[in-house]
């Protein structure tokens, strides 16, 4: 579910004064989305997205994000494009929240990945790092490598209720993942959360990348990592290698992977996994039982973590 | 949030042959709704909701509802109409559920009740009765009266955590209230659960009546009681008599009410705060502290049945 804010029908006609997007029509709240507040807005020239900003948005950093969303529009990625106001403002506060509207992009976002998706959504991230190549401002990864420790202590005294010693166990692997951790990788803005529910899909093509909320600068291929974890396990936590190798071929088909990226895939890989385990266990140990929030199970990463950590290499994935 | 069942688009795509709707554009879960799981299906051809009915939809009845919708769209209602699939069916299996497509209604809910919605809701809820008169099927309301004492059967050994004394205030309210219960008046399809979320507006008219699947063969006057707890009471639970007015006037302008329906209201009211009351109370006490549900406070509507309790007669409603 993901509306943490109701707008009363006054606050929403107000604040559509403030564009020029045409009359109302409809107004819907959509569930899908964790981290924001996100309604499907019908106007009577279409279909727009509007966002409201939940307290883990950063209000700082929105300028960024959309900047970049702007950026990547501009370069041709089908993106959501943010609508400026008729004063040229692309944000505005809304019952209590920042705002923003977007364009509607079709399509639809793949509940179960087949090998077909892969290769587009390479492709797609390829095409990604290269369109933001000359947006200049810069955002650091405040989810990167420095954080997984402050995170993991945050969550220790918790953890052991999920699995004994999961904490301590987490900890010697992250201290060999710090320490192999790549420096001079090739930098640039990435998704850095591109899962299945941030791509959508029509006729067997990519039509639209969503909820740059999570983007970044950092090593592009760190971006195919998370990529790695979210798109090529199966359900039962075993990795496809046909869906690795079709995601790689799709990325490099556009952008070169150097061979020290490729040499560090098995770390940022791992890396990857360590993150998102790290803040869905960050989650799951201070989310009251009540909450209305689905807390996702951290160990599904702990699973991905040790194939990452069994990986004799990159051949692992395919190469 | 109301999406329990994940369709992958392999399903949906299978689904959607058996429509004559155009081609898939967008499908995104709605946030709206408690019962069943929506979608917001998009196609070449146009806007349309994709439900999924859930455990607490007795599939036995969907025909009946669909075949009311159906009515009443066909009366000139605007509520959703379900679309026939080629072969003539409007209901179909769908990722373990039964579904059904029904066409996009425009408008917006309200999300604070204002004196000038209540007027054209009335109005709209006697134009629903007269449109569905001549419906021939009838089902009987599972939640009517009957239902009550063995509903708050169920849910007497946890009431006390909510309040104190609380079964044993409601068993004594009810049975005054089961007492009184009027026999003879008119009789027709209500709607049974027209709250402000099942209510769109558009320009300040209403411009669509939706989720009917609680609607049942009952009191004409009982679906006004549910009205005047659902649209009359402010946040603090005092009761707006100028907005119980305005609905009534709506409703009568299209709908004669009869002496005798007009003296069962401040029973009828009791009743329908009693109904929502146990149906909250008993999830309430059904509901797992970790479930995905809202949990609503069944107390709210105590509040709402002491006032209807303490009415002196259809005058407290401003007749």
């Amino acid at each position: 579910m993901a509306v943490y804010t109701e707008v009363t029908d006054e606050a929403l006609a107000a604040f559509l004064t403030l564009y020029n997007i045409g009359g109302m029509v409809a107004f819907r709240g959509i569930a899908e989305g964790v981290e924001n507040s996100n309604y499907a807005l019908k106007t009577t020239e279409g279909d727009f997205i509007l966002t409201l900003y939940e307290k883990r948005v950063d209000p700082a950093d929105l300028p960024w994000f959309l900047g970049l969303m702007e950026h990547l529009a501009g370069r041709g990625l089908s993106c959501p494009l943010p609508v400026r106001g008729r004063d040229g403002q692309n944000l505005n506060p809304l019952s209590g929240r920042i705002a923003a509207i977007t364009t509607f992009l079709p399509g639809v976002w793949p509940r179960r990945v087949l090998v077909e998706h892969c290769e587009p959504l390479g492709a797609a991230l390829a095409r990604l790092h290269l369109a933001g190549a000359d947006y200049a401002p810069i955002r650091a990864n405040n989810l990167g490598p420095e954080s997984w420790a402050p995170l993991l202590q945050k969550c220790a005294a918790g953890s052991a209720q999920i699995q004994a010693g999961l904490a301590e166990d987490l900890a010697a692997m992250l201290a060999t993942i710090t320490a192999a951790w790549p420096r001079d990788l090739p930098v640039g803005h990435i998704h850095a959360d591109l899962f299945p529910d941030n791509v959508f899909f029509l006729n067997g093509e990519i039509s639209g990348l969503i909820d740059f909320y999570f983007a970044a600068t950092d090593l592009y291929a760190y971006d195919i990592a998370i990529c790695l974890n979210a798109w090529c396990f199966e359900r039962d936590f075993s990795f496809n290698v046909t869906k690795s190798r079709a995601l790689l071929r799709g990325y490099m088909a556009h952008r070169t992977l150097s061979p020290a990226e490729i040499a560090a895939l098995p770390v940022l890989a791992q890396g990857a996994a360590m993150r998102f385990l790290l803040t869905r266990l960050y989650d799951w140990v201070n989310t009251p039982p009540g909450a209305l929030v689905t807390r996702k199970d951290p160990l599904d990463y702990y699973r991905r973590l040790r194939f990452h950590i069994s990986a004799s290499g990159s051949s692992a994935y395919g190469l």
